[in-house]
């Protein structure tokens, strides 16, 4: 309790109370990182955690995020907090707006916590946590106050807060952990799910409802198959995609099963019918992990205008430290994935904007054998692979990424053909980030036939696709910039590989 | 094919038949490698594999293994095939008699294979599988014809092979592949178990019986549950230990299963009541790992007159490359062990007379927290380690073996208590071996209460028992000489250690 205590000091409401060179030292700091990525949306300096209110409005995507900008801030150490603002026309190019909500009032004076965003009449509802403490005099009887906050946004992007609360907790036989609102609207009613937990140290999603947005009523707990799982539920969503229902959450607290369940907290969703709004009734199947990769949280979806649904994440995971934090920030966010469900899963694909970023392509087809050979890109990490492989004839074949001139440095993609599994390896890979987590990530492969993957790279990230986004990898990858390389080999037997690579431009 | 035919041009029937210096040359190599191990068997020169005949006969423990002394000899090279054959009064001390059977007959002209011992009488029985090809003059139309051979060993260790074969292969309905008798007794009948493919190409173990070691029926394949699994099931051995019937075998061919099975081959064990060996039929529940490292097949036990079931194994797999090669040799066994069955498991610990190796002892008790401890202990890494870890008021514990100064290098083990994970990572010490097959071999651990962990460590290889021998991870490691360090810290909380070390001496 005493480090919260001390964060909490040197609070400052608005970022315009701190004097203008010590957030420019902040952010100085932070421009000379050798891993600031290219395309990929990252705080200017900070920490950037998940990303909230996304969605389209007034003619363009709106992402928020959580946002500290002076988190690594020293002598004096300012603490502030909210939500960030930015704006896009192609999901790929964000105009900076700065300071979308701040944390200063009653109702969010400890921390302006995650929440959602929906468009109505001309103005953008925004619906959040604030989170408060009481008894903060005290050493460590503090008590969480958990509001959940209304807000509206203009098309000047002005935002006027509720000062009436829409929910208070805690809720009676509920803890203070409920938060992270995600409102959706079906048949002209508001609804959203919000992450809660039970007196019994248990997680799970709450339902509600209102039809004015202002008063809410409470459905109930998420009935799904899966309630007795993890000790919290963060970052909910429920929506219905190609005639199904999915709730999408990340559970913390959850042990490792086999190669599932290796982060320090996990991210996933269950699918099944379409929830009954009435009861919270979810007939549904198991818990699927969204992204097995190292570094994902706190997804959530948005609906745009072409009917597409979108999904967007933090590419980092809580109390995981970053090697970035040297640089006074950390977290970015994946790039935003297009959805859709195929044979009962979620699968997805970086969305077609992608494209505005392609610059030069390189082609390669190769025959692999034994031999390392190295396939022909240019020299930074900014890329779109598209990758066919045959390795059906072969023990397994190996694709190493962000590799040093004699490849003894590398980000290591196995597809071992024998056992039938993917296997990606971070262990040999420049700064090593919560090895105490393991150092592979895997998944079950049918190798015996030609597999499509799809690799986002950028300077300090790769975010892996298998067979068209059915398994997903996403991770954080901290190697010097001359690690700019790509080899591949087989291994007792031969792989056919046809590769496709753009490099692809910085955002704007 | 081409590479067997040309490996059968320079056979030889009998080592003698090789110039003294070809051998002498080998052995020399050999005796350079800086990888050589300190108490565990392993060969002189060449390759060894699968134990063979292990028996307590004689008054003395016997252990043959698979032997090609001349398996890596160059211009000329000789592929010379047999059984080396060991004895000892203790389990630790190891007396070298040389070749104990060669590949010398019609029966078994193309490879003595594995098998097993039996005392009868004043003599040791021996069955084997004589390995034979027809029609070796064509290119690529070679047949497989497997011989089980019989053998009486006498007092003074002079080998009798009996020149009818027990069984011919291939059986109707079945493959070539049809292998590795282990031989039992049980109501004055003869039993044993084969590895056996059908024509469906699954493996299978067959049981066989007879009443006076000539002349052999077929009872017919085990009726296990887990009958099929795999293409081929290797070095079955089946026995009876605290009122269960246990089959172990090697099953090939099986894919990865989240943490399980990622070895090129598996080993593992059915166990159940024991076995109607009339039938076959063994009523018996799922097929579990024996041991979970990344070396480790071809077990056998054997029953001594103290009572105790002895494990031995093979501490290498079949197909993987190993850096002593180099050296012109491979593969050592484990440390023997003794079996015991605790809640329906098989329970492994090291044999008692491992003490006879006891030199200075080192102990410690330590509380950890995020700053490296150094445990102490001697300057090389031939060592029996006993731990009591209580490391449930932090996020993890991590120890690291054969380690360098800086501790950049290290074999290590994450007990992962958040994860209630067990994870043994192999990824940074030394040369690489089977990357492809994963560097991390992980088991779920239950870390609220506190556990106790054994290790034996020697040169280049350390076996980590987990709560007496519930979880086993065997593996090899080909790290600097100067690389004997122990180190040791907690994160996000802090852990208790006791160590209890042992140094051990070299095996005589």
């Amino acid at each position: 309790m005493t480090n919260r205590r001390a964060n909490f000091i040197n609070m400052v409401k608005h970022l315009a109370d701190v004097p203008e060179k010590n957030v420019e030292r902040e952010i100085n700091l932070t421009k000379e990182s050798p891993y600031r990525q290219g395309y990929h949306v990252e705080s200017e300096s900070g920490s950037l955690g998940d990303p909230n209110g996304f969605s389209y409005f007034n003619h363009q995507y709106h992402l928020f995020y959580q946002w500290s900008p002076l988190a690594f801030s020293q002598t004096p150490h300012y603490t502030q907090h909210g939500w960030k603002h930015l704006v896009s026309k192609n999901l790929v190019d964000w105009q900076d707006l700065g300071a979308g909500i701040e944390s200063d009032t009653v109702l969010d004076k400890h921390g302006t916590y995650s929440g959602s965003a929906l468009p109505v009449g001309d103005q953008l509802f925004l619906m959040y946590t604030g989170n408060t403490w009481t008894n903060t005099e005290s050493e460590d009887d503090w008590h969480r106050v958990p509001y959940q906050v209304g807000a509206m946004m203009d098309k000047d992007n002005h935002v006027e807060k509720w000062m009436q609360p829409l929910l208070t907790g805690p809720l009676e036989g509920y803890t203070g952990h409920f938060r992270d609102p995600k409102i959706f609207k079906k048949n002209d009613e508001y609804y959203a799910v919000l992450g809660i937990q039970r007196e019994n140290l248990t997680g799970s999603a709450l339902l509600v409802k209102s039809s004015d947005l202002h008063d809410w009523q409470i459905v109930g707990e998420v009935k799904a198959k899966h309630e007795d799982f993890g000790y919290m539920w963060e970052c909910p969503d429920y929506y219905e995609l190609d005639n199904h229902g999915v709730l999408e959450f990340c559970p913390q607290g959850l042990e490792s099963q086999g190669n599932k369940f290796k982060n320090i907290y996990q991210n996933g969703y269950l699918i099944g019918q379409k929830m009954n709004l009435k009861s919270g009734e979810f007939n549904c199947g198991h818990f699927h992990e969204l992204d097995k990769g190292f570094d994902f949280y706190a997804m959530q979806t948005m609906r745009d205008t072409k009917g597409r649904k979108i999904l967007m994440a933090w590419m980092g995971l809580p109390e995981i430290k970053y090697p970035t934090e040297k640089y006074h920030y950390t977290g970015c966010m994946i790039f935003p994935r297009e959805l859709h469900v195929k044979n009962g899963l979620i699968v997805q694909k970086p969305v077609d904007e992608i494209k505005d970023l392609y610059q030069e392509e390189y082609d390669s087809e190769l025959t692999l054998d034994e031999k390392l050979v190295e396939i022909k890109a240019e020299e930074n990490n900014r890329r779109d692979i598209k990758l066919e492989l045959d390795c059906s004839q072969a023990y397994d074949t190996v694709l190493d990424l962000f590799a040093n001139e004699d490849n003894t440095q590398h980000l290591r993609l196995i597809f071992n053909h024998k056992k039938q599994e993917f296997i990606v390896n971070r262990s040999n890979c420049g700064i090593a980030i919560a090895e105490t987590y393991g150092v592979e990530r895997s998944c079950h492969l049918n190798l015996d036939q030609k597999i499509i993957v799809r690799i986002l790279q950028d300077t300090s990230s790769a975010e892996i696709f298998l067979n068209d986004g059915q398994d997903v990898f996403s991770m954080r990858v901290f190697t010097a910039k001359d690690n700019h390389r790509i080899f591949a080999s087989s291994h007792n037997g031969s792989a056919k590989l046809r590769a496709e690579i753009h490099q692809l431009r910085n955002r704007r």
